[in-house]
């Protein structure tokens, strides 16, 4: 973790570094390389290569709990040292998409914040502003809220039109109004770039993290086109699978070329998009 | 956890011990009762304490994963120590408010239902079917899904409306499509008995889990009267704080008498509630 407020670093470090990539961490056991089977922890060997061989190219990393929680308070310790290994000026944004009553918020706040000292975290926004505020309290810590999610049900909810604009956009524009100390970000999904036009709008000042450019299929030049804020910056694409899981037997080689090609695609899309602007 | 299949287990045991109390376990070190200060572990002995005096009283057990994840790998120990303390016929629902896109939900269900083993779990529906469904396909578990919290913030986007109902309601009538296994219950908050009615005709048949009641202040009687299904069962009350921290200075006592308080309120309301139907 770094000392520096998160959201700042973020988009400091998108210009320093020129790079628009967040590495999604997401390691399953059964999609492990086989090199890695007599590994005495074959799960945080895998996730601490490929911070190593992908850390040039990332804006930050993103582990996402639901992997390592699986295995109880064994997955716990693992993240814990895979955080540790996380050089400390790379920001790290661990996806927990929690949310509960206030009182329950704060001890995952404290869990996120000082357990496992991350940079950011992801938070569900559907228990409305008591559930959010204490993560928000956290004032140079980033909270990245999910608006639009990129998967299929998203629909289900997300999408409803309420006064003429999806409880997405609704999402958004509060969103705004509960970003007092500039720590707050939207987890926008990147299905869709008329919706991704709307949400900017509503938001136009909130980092957007974007997933589902990768193995959920999103078109990036589009996507980036419509998420750019003022300054032209603000949009973080994470990539999980597409980076961890490539075909390259060697896995760590098949990372690092993923990771790089998907950063320059990323800064290619950007160009593209200032052209057209 | 029991074999039995959960929301069957639940409304049996409803009947047949008399109570629909659930006993929510939050455990919070500043508010330990001075005497387990010099306890190996406090917070264990202080929840496996509350188990043994209110289990004659407990339909379900209710721990909140926040408290025991924001100690981090010690505090998921505790918590799998908590739940084999547990006795095996006593349901145990864990209040954990996941939800993620369908490959992460995946690992959740994993952590709930095999690393936890627990017979139920609260799961949040922002995200949509995909992100329930790997939990739906446990189907002897249980899924409490969050349609009406209890909070204020539940103001800020469950009750928003979409063609005259609040999406909370529209929450409610969805997971009743979802229930194919019969293994579908509902979060409803006890805040407001219209919403309820309204809740209550989305889905006849699921059960609800209410909480609200203690230390939040929703008023009993007309919320059950409200939320009982036509076996005039179907609703487990949630009580947490107004259990664990009461005033007596000898705290097992104390739960001890809140439990059975709460467990003869409810089912004085109930009887109520069947005398005006």
């Amino acid at each position: 973790m770094s000392d520096a407020p998160c959201m700042p670093l973020l988009h400091e470090r998108a210009i320093h570094f020129d790079t628009r990539l967040c590495v999604g961490i997401d390691p399953v056991r059964e999609r492990l390389p086989e090199v890695l089977f007599n590994d005495p922890d074959p799960l945080l060997t895998f996730c601490t290569t490929i911070v190593d061989v992908t850390a040039e190219y990332a804006l930050a990393f993103k582990p996402n709990m639901a992997f390592f929680e699986a295995d109880g308070a064994e997955g716990l310790d693992r993240l814990l040292a895979l955080i540790a290994h996380i050089p400390d000026e790379i920001p790290v944004i661990l996806d927990a998409k929690r949310g509960d009553i206030g009182p329950s918020s704060e001890q995952y706040a404290r869990m996120a914040f000082e357990t496992f000292g991350v940079d950011a975290v992801t938070v569900s926004p559907w228990m409305g502003r008591d559930s959010v505020q204490p993560f928000l309290d956290y004032t140079e810590r980033g909270i990245f809220l999910l608006a639009a999610t990129s998967n299929p049900g998203a629909a289900d909810f997300q999408s409803l039109e309420v006064e003429g604009e999806s409880i997405s956009v609704h999402v958004a524009r509060t969103a705004s109004y509960w970003n007092e100390y500039e720590n707050v970000g939207l987890v926008v999904g990147a299905t869709g770039p008329e919706e991704m036009t709307r949400l900017r709008k509503a938001a136009p000042d909130l980092p957007f993290l974007v997933p589902g450019v990768g193995e959920q299929g999103g078109d990036i030049g589009r996507v980036m086109k419509a998420a750019l804020n003022d300054l032209n910056e603000g949009v973080i694409v994470s990539v999980s699978r597409s980076i961890l899981y490539t075909r390259d037997p060697e896995f760590g080689r098949g990372a690092e070329q993923a990771a790089r090609a998907f950063r320059n695609l990323l800064n290619d899309a950007r160009e593209e998009a200032l052209d057209v602007r």
